[in-house]
């Protein structure tokens, strides 16, 4: 055990810790029964620490010798090499103080320890006057939260575009493969499978789109503004050459917000980038819902598409097996959903000068992304990239289904077509085969009028092969 | 016109207007996109004032002559006969003092009216000291909420248990016939459709005990509370005297909160109801859902059910028809759910002695209520008490379905029902047909174990009929 | 009374109402006490009826004497003569169906009056053959939402713009007064009025940006894919030309989209849209706290700011006037967060080729786009035009907080300036008293230190001006 | 490693693993980015197991020799011994089939290992067949999220009474104290600082009445339901003993629901406790905002309530303390009521025989449990236990307000007093002073009308004492 103090008192820490006192005291006054700091985050802050130590060795403040062991500290926590040590809870109050404090005193112990002495020798390397120098955990924190979500934004936009992808491959597979389209659950026109993979996709694409953009909100950092964003204490160089070696040190592409007392305030950003996140679910949801409809069965559902069986599924019931790909993804989009309203709600109840809220909106944000991230890979993997089309079952589906009448609708008019209609689907009899009984049509002009590409694009189906005999 | 004034300054007011200064300054300040107060609320400030009106009366502070007025009044605004005169939004700022002192003015300007003076002649009845004596807004607007609320809840339980009746009719109607249960979408064991609704009707009469017990918590009022609660202006046998006459009045179970000062800024308990809501909301979304996917078709889905075709579907697509009231129901339920996020989140932004958010939780409040009581009574009348099982349909699903090979699980062991089942599947026989021609069973021995009865209740399939010869 | 029929049957419709049967059916399946469509909508859906009979009209589809009576009664609709006609409830089952066929009844009988014939005379012209011809409600619907959300935007994005120069305004005025800044409640180091209107500022400028951008997404439309976006029925010469006259007719920069499957079916631009709202709401509650806090008094409360008095607080306490303005802000904040979760999970409950809840999502996203654009109106015009700073209280309180200790911090250090931190407190002396007293400093020294531009600008405070003298 | 196979195929498990294939596919199915099942779900599944091998080993279905190790092994999950070999991702598909089977095979595999063998002798002890036994997922998963709900909820209980009657000792202590009351942040009439003590409290008795009645809609359980309800293969005795033997083990107060069928579909119960936890949260966010409020400071706040200090609060301004902990409180608010749209959303989602989203209402519902647990505990111990009343502040900013005019109202209406307000309010001078020196009132009857329990209980304030005099 090493005995730390600080204006509060002192208090035990053991011996092997990195952490200190500042730390502990969170511990004891936080939930534990929430979660601990993101890893991303943890790899964020040790860039944002490492991009500060740079700047204030260039300055002159700080020695060479300390730097040199910050540095390596701070490469080591990134590296995840001291995770366990970081031990604040998610939820902590104090707007991320006890997280930057937390990340200040494993740097310090470690560079410490680097420097061949014991930890808690805060006279060689102090947590607060080296590590936390120049700094204020309201231009640090937000400035690591914003490093996160950028990186995590990229990993997420290339986990969209693989899904995409993957849905436009069974676009192309099942572009010819009519089957019957259903509005409101209810038999509607013709449609091809790849249509409705298409759909998926290009919602997809927009998502793309969509956190692509958010990239762009976010990378504004008020790294430099310290305590309130007027900057005081920090001396000028600094923000420009930490700003400069954090862009280095993560490759990506963070940006000198023009006014760093609003942006150390305002956290409109994070509510932008959660709101994309919950149109991202939505589209999740919307799909995996779809994914569950068309794959109900295998025999008293709907049965057009068969999904990869990934698992057993049912612990009485032999043989069963269920989509729970598509249930974890629509899980996944209601939490991500849930979070939104975390996000804006915490990002509404700012105060002034900061938002003391900080800490659950990252938590929030940071996890979403990570959860999606993960999701859309092994929505990819065990479950779009195995899809099969039983194109058998969709004929069948589409023959007993008589929503080709609204083909003839040009031809007969709405009423007499909703005549045959009724009829068809009183008597089960085929459409087409009423129309050729009543003496409406031919079986080849029929056939004219319902083939695939007719049914399936724009125009009256057929015209142009029957206008001249039609006249 | 006619010249108001208070002490910002003075307004013109048309001459017919029986709204005054105060509510017209409300209505340049806040937004009339909003919708206005609903009728209950005014109904429910009508009562309020009429009641605190004879407590005054009864103990002298109003003399007779001005106590008629105002009562007749009261009774003419709590009918609607002025409701056109209520204009100030409902999303007013100031804690409801705007809605209070709109109703205050009214009154007072019919009741002068009733006496045969000219509106504005405030000497006669004045809005504040006569109308609103002995009150503030900050204990007349919560009551007047509760009071509206209560009357509502009763409405709604009633139109509940309706829902509920309704489909224990069905359940009834529809106890013996057999059909293919499923879960996470798949084919699951056998159930009859009577179970199917009696799920439906349980689940709503779980809803109707929770509204039931709604009322319990909402009906302890603030009255004679005043401005924070401490009671300040209000003499003491006011309360009691205003309470009593406010429950006869009503006729509703109204009783004085322990304590006032609490009463008054607290406003957990519309949270609560808001709670119930949404509870009520799910299960009609689940519901609706349901009857959705049931009715899939009339071809290529589902086609269990029939709903009652209520309009036509399609402005294009000749005899489409689509179940527009679960629809609808399912627009509810989420309109109900959102607006109890907005009510919950008011709640706790609450300050000290006073909620000010208080008109927007009374407006979404009400809101929901009135929304899914009328809601409840279409699902009813226009769809549910229309159902049709599509009996036919229910046997030719079960049979496809392979899913009875469940009960043969306890003589033949998961694994091998496993195998039969997956043959059946892929062969689109029978499960019965392989039982037999692999010699597990006889005909009559498959028979019994797929009784109805014996499927569809607890215990193995079968077992009483088959214990001896099985031996 | 006129008798009208559809395939359901027949219903009396009253002889002088412009609606038909389809309407009338629809009032009475659906809730009433939800509010009616949006003024907006009805003009956007009379723009489109407008668009598509001008391009039906042109492909040689309508007589010129019937597309000039329609498109008089478009321009009649479009500017609200007829919206007590329009009596589909807001939240109608049927994806947008009933509220297509109202508008189109609507428009037919007043052009088959145009025309010198009675209502109901379908025969002249014809409610879903002639004016709702190459249309299908899967197409029209959601095209029309879409105009009416763009309108609704650039309104909006306007509005944003005069509450941002409104507070800029502000930001100049106040540029140079000195307070207190606080973080988490608690004194912070000082700033100035004018940076923390700047702040409120730039929220407001971001939030323009995004409502700006907001608009490039929504205005990808359908119109041509009729019903399920495959286009069947729609003569392929009619999607460019009805689209072409819709640009020309709203004034709106609106493009087909590419793919019209997929944005028949998929709703995510509406939740995008959705999430920027929340997002302006997030910033307006954000705001108007900070307003209610610096404006707490008028004695015993902070009172920085002084807001315009805009009506008479209480009907109890004399005198008390109250922040009515920000509080309304705040509701409306409150409310549009709810919507965006109403419009989020409609969305995500999409089926296949449609969303049915359409009605909903475009009731919430249209209701919350009027509300926050008149909200920023009176926000602007009834608040925050009229803010004073009281610069004495700023003095005042600035004095009597210890913040400036931290200007000291890079001359004394940490620890020691916590004790006189904490010395000052207890004592109720000032800081600056303190240091002087205690020999660290000049009263000359703290006054360069202690310069507003020094202490609210990065850096150390006052060492330009003392390097020499303190080395 | 062991071969492991199921009837999609076989897969190598670590030889030291007790989990087995079904957990390990489940593992690789789902999001490890969200959290694993929560250690009370893990203890209430091994309690479920328990009392269902009693009941089968009581009806003759399982052996002594196996009953004895499934009993242990259960007793030994249940205490926490094995939660390392629970691995299946809490946002897991399938309805919790992949925690139910994670479960039975680590029973099953230490069982196994208690009879000296190895572990994946399944020919010994079968995790489906034996450990399953009479069970399905559908019954035995939501029977264990009820347990591990009840147990929660009477944990919870007792922490909101622990921290009730905290603030009831400071309502005692304060009784006296005079302060000025506030409302929507302005000077509104003196209140005690007892009575908001007393406001705090009641709210949480409230509370603890809600969760004191949630249990009892939480106590019906489903087991013996199976898969859809229905009960098949499930013998009909086992279900009365496999309850009563849980209630025995548990202790807690579990009753069979009525309708198994419907128990097994619905989910209202959680979303209804979810509703609660969601109003306890709302209150403790006023709760928060009031003490953030209240010890807003020190020197330039309102400084009326000093809150303990429980860590340092800046990395940067020497000697700032911050509110962390109703920080943390306001956070886990926020957290709890989104949590809440997740599980409602969830419960929403149901599909007929079957709810395919437990999984993720069981993770919220039970994390919003524990967490608020926690949270009442620090709340109470590290701030509510140590809050002081600033007395002399409350008397200065009592003394500065001018709101105590309101007590002179019934004697000199409420024009005048706001007359005198406003000159007060302008001048700084005291309202006492004014009514002197304008010759309104003597000093000794102001006194009288201005005693603390005049101020501050229903009434005229003073009027006993001057109905006399003042005649």
């Amino acid at each position: 055990m090493r005995i730390e103090r600080d204006s509060i008192g002192e208090k035990s820490i053991p011996s092997d810790a990195y952490y200190g006192i500042h730390a502990l005291r969170a511990r004891e006054n936080f939930c534990v029964s929430a979660a601990l700091p993101h890893r991303e985050l943890i790899w964020a802050m040790a860039m944002v620490k490492k991009a500060c130590t740079w700047a204030n060795t260039k300055l002159g403040l700080l020695s060479e010798q300390k730097a040199k062991a910050i540095l390596s500290a701070c490469d080591e926590v990134a590296k995840g090499m001291f995770d366990s040590e970081v031990i604040v809870p998610a939820l902590s109050g104090g707007a991320g103080t006890s997280i930057n404090m937390n990340i200040n005193e494993v740097i310090a112990n470690r560079a410490i320890e680097l420097l061949g002495f014991e930890k808690g020798r805060y006279d060689i390397i102090h947590p607060v006057e080296d590590v936390n120098m120049s700094q204020s955990t309201n231009d640090v924190f937000p400035t690591a939260v914003k490093v996160a979500v950028i990186k995590l934004l990229k990993e997420l936009a290339h986990e969209v575009a693989l899904l995409q992808g993957e849905f436009q491959k069974k676009e192309k597979e099942y572009a010819k493969i009519l089957k019957v389209g259903r509005t409101e659950m209810q038999d509607a026109v013709p449609v091809t499978a790849g249509q409705e993979f298409s759909a998926w996709a290009e919602a997809l694409n927009r998502d793309w789109w969509r956190i692509n953009k958010a990239e762009e909100r976010v990378r504004q950092i008020n790294l430099g503004g310290t305590a309130v964003g007027t900057g005081l204490n920090c001396p000028k160089a600094f923000i420009s050459i930490a700003i400069e070696k954090l862009r280095e040190f993560t490759g990506l592409p963070l940006a000198k917000a023009e006014n760093l007392f609003e942006a150390t305030q305002n956290t409109d950003t994070f509510s932008e980038v959660s709101g994309f996140l919950k149109t991202l679910a939505a589209d999740l949801i919307k799909i995996a819902s779809d994914l569950r409809f068309l794959s109900s069965g295998p025999r008293a559902g709907i049965g057009e598409l068969i999904l990869p069986q990934v698992q057993v599924g049912s612990s009485i019931m032999p043989g069963k097996v269920n989509p729970v790909i598509p249930e974890m993804v629509t899980q996944v989009g209601i939490k991500v959903i849930a979070s939104d309203i975390a996000v804006s709600y915490a990002c509404s109840l700012g105060n002034l000068e900061l938002n003391p809220f900080v800490p659950l909106i990252a938590h929030e944000l940071i996890g979403s992304l990570k959860l999606l991230k993960e999701t859309y890979r092994i929505f990819r993997e065990k479950c779009v990239a195995g899809i099969f089309v039983d194109i058998a079952r969709c004929k069948e589906l589409l023959d007993r289904s008589c929503s080709v009448i609204t083909a003839f609708s040009p031809y007969l008019g709405y009423e007499t077509c909703a005549e045959i209609y009724k009829e068809a689907v009183r008597t089960g009899r085929k459409v087409e085969d009423l129309l050729i009984e009543k003496g409406y049509f031919s079986k080849q002009q029929i056939e004219k009028i319902t083939l695939p590409e007719e049914l399936t694009t724009p125009g009256f189906a057929g015209i142009k092969y029957l206008k001249e005999e039609l006249k």
